[in-house]
């Protein structure tokens, strides 16, 4: 593709010889001729005048490029878009695997694809051109919108609902029993059943070895545009809101609602019941243990505002500084006081 | 059912009248007519004059139901009676699926069903009326009891030994490694074989994503009666007593052991080696570096006593005020002490 | 075997009767005649003189063992080894299952063994004597060494290159796309596609239920003989060094370095586009969130020098007594000063 015409797709002003052609997105390090490259996070600024490449996605007023420019104002996004038109989508096999079990009931969609070892229990509608991977268990009465990417050894659940254009990793799992149990006075637990809903709504991805658990009442929600990373858990009656972004290992407990947009960094936590606003951006590693209201931004374990985490933190560093002020100070005045006696 | 059978069954004092019929239990604020709802968590008796469902579960003395009620010292157990009353149970296919393989030296108990592309290996054992969904993979000589319910993708590693009415959520592996290794003088790691025993005893729930380790030498063991949450990690040699609750992405080192009725909160730790005494309760993201005595409350990074840690918590957050005492001290004494000069 | 025989094949020094024999190692607590022993860590040395074991592997100076002793400076190696002298190798069925799909253009060395419903897709290299467990899935392209062993449920993605004697627990995921996400201007999120490299290098092994991501340029790479535990997040473009230890549930971020002999151990993580010096140690729990310098030991989070954590940790603990003090200080001046008004 000619830089005139990747730089008309992409919405990008082109600073160089339009007619030279790229075939690949590389990082400025890989990055050679006939490479894309691009410029998203400043850390890495210093690269720019060493690479290699036929042509740099940058900042509008970046500097420092040795090689035609493609430059816009959001150059990650327009990165992302590259990558999507020099990279070939991968060949997906058409129909349905000789080798799969396809309930008779199930229904499927045009240009659905299913793959060896697939298992469709009944009463299941998979919609057109959506692809199911190998070793995907699919249980009866779910339901899969159009357009999605079901990878290798997921498990979606009975009755799981699960929108379009939804991508879901290998051996996520969908639907599987909260942990409810209650305790008897003997001291051991009776299950609870867990038969509530789970949606998934459109645009979503799960993230490898995530679960999305169903809850005994009412539903477990993803919200729509919501991207969710590895080995994350969203536990029982959680509403995820739209667009959140939960990172890897986070875990979300019983019954916690987060509204559009938040953010929460890995391996952080919420306990149950409680309620994220908007655009709440809660710290890795971090807990939150109540409400949080709308766009505050929280660390720390028991989560709290992040500027006070941040001055906390710094001054338990400091510490032992504080503890030897005090001791002076007590020598101090131990020394006045003896003198006033 | 009329709230009369159900409040026979359940055990509950009914406040209404009894020939009301329920069909499904929903949350206070899901409920319409024909629900059954139920109050166990007080933070969301707010909720409780506002339903619409037909009747409610709650406690003894609990006021502000619009609606008939079915009153109960353990309002939260005899919802999860109701659960179970009112949801019929799915409905299993019986037999042998023609798409899995079972090994010939496999015995199958009276009434087993066993999904797609389940895969039985030689010398195993699996009890009557225990149901394996799809993709289940069970390693040579392993045994599974009677009335077990194991989903869809779990692994049973070679020689697992797993008691009745064993519940295991979607792509749990039973019996996987241990990280064992022991370093070489040049710093590369000999592989120890883990080749010891793996015990999951009876009434034990395994969630999704979890991890159960086999040792090198000797039993990982899970007690009687015990719950794990999703994405759970027990390495090799622990042994885990009864009725205790595991909440998901907890981790628990090698060697370690938890007396009967331990909880851990989510994403809480403990390290190898140590030794957790009955009925400890770990909270959240926190992580036990020692022992723990019996029935002990603890929080933190490293854990201690929870009532410590709180208070510890609490002027950690006052830090910059108490930096400011220690300077406003600090003048005032230079000022007395320049007096004195 | 002899003790005689295996303290040749150990290089230990047999202190005892060179003709007992044993056929199985245990640990001291559940060793009888017959057994073998060992005592690698101190924290156990009072079980060694009730061992009822016929022989016990021990460090050179080690006392009060009540039966033969086979000394060596590495006892905790020796006793690796002797599990593999001792413990049978595992029968591997040979060839492929018939119940296997193994794509026509598949390249499969001597004496590879693919168990039932293992799905090779088209282009894919398996390397000679290479075991392929039940339920593996392997994507197109991917190529995968000598002498490995893959456990059930795993999946290994279009395109990812193994090497030889790598062990790759059940449910574990090599390849899954990284979660690489860019925000356009209304808050909604673009997938940028992974299409890089992900390379697993020579006696790697890697955990159940860990997930190694692929990048969208560039490669993931775990270097040789690296040993990563179970639930382990690797993010895109991480780039793992030689001989490191990935103990349980870490995380790392994406474009993250570590280099060679890093250990993090359970429940830590590492935040992106960061560098572990080489032999760097990193805490239990603790949050690597900068770079760190070759050979140091860092806890916390932030992650700060060990010493220093621990210090502070300490003195944390102490803050209700700081507080005290400083409260008498302020009375014991608030005295002096109204004395000298």
């Amino acid at each position: 593709m000619t830089l005139a015409d990747l730089a008309a797709r992409l919405g990008c002003r082109l600073d160089g010889d339009g007619s030279i052609e790229v075939t690949r997105v590389a990082s400025l390090d890989e990055a050679g001729p006939g490479d894309l490259s691009f410029l998203a996070n400043r850390k890495y600024a210093a690269r720019l005048p060493e690479t290699r490449a036929s042509a740099v996605i940058v900042g509008d007023d970046q500097a420092g490029a040795p090689c035609a420019t493609l430059r816009t104002e959001h150059p990650y996004l327009a990165f992302a878009e590259a990558v999507g038109l020099l990279s070939p989508a991968p060949a997906v096999p058409s129909g349905v695997s000789p080798l799969a079990f396809v309930d008779p009931s199930a229904e499927l969609g045009a240009d659905v694809s299913i793959g060896p070892f697939v298992s469709v229990a009944a009463g299941t509608r998979i919609g057109a051109r959506t692809v199911i991977a190998p070793h995907v268990v699919i249980g009866p009465a779910a339901t899969i919108g159009t357009d999605c990417l079901i990878h290798a050894h997921v498990s979606i659940r009975e009755g799981v609902a699960i929108g379009s254009r939804v991508v879901i990793q290998d051996a996520a799992v969908v639907g599987s029993d909260g942990f409810g149990f209650a305790q008897r006075p003997d001291g051991t637990h009776q299950k609870i059943p867990q038969v509530g809903r789970v949606v998934i709504e459109d645009d979503v991805e799960i993230g490898a070895q995530s679960a999305i658990d169903r809850p005994a009442v009412g539903e477990t929600r993803i919200g729509q545009g919501t991207k969710i990373d590895n080995l994350v858990q969203v536990a029982h009656g959680v509403r995820v809101g739209r667009n959140v972004l939960l990172a890897a290992q986070v875990g979300i407990a019983g019954s916690t609602v987060l509204e559009d947009s938040v953010i929460m960094a890995g391996q952080s936590g919420a306990t149950g019941h409680v309620h994220l606003g908007r655009g709440v951006v809660v710290g890795a590693k971090s807990a939150v243990t109540k409400d949080v209201p709308d766009a505050a931004h929280v660390a720390g374990i028991p989560a709290g505002d992040v500027t006070e985490w941040r001055e906390m933190v710094a001054l338990s560093r400091r510490l032992p500084e504080l503890r030897r002020m005090v001791s002076e100070l007590e020598a101090r005045l131990a020394a006045l006081e003896s003198r006033l006696t």
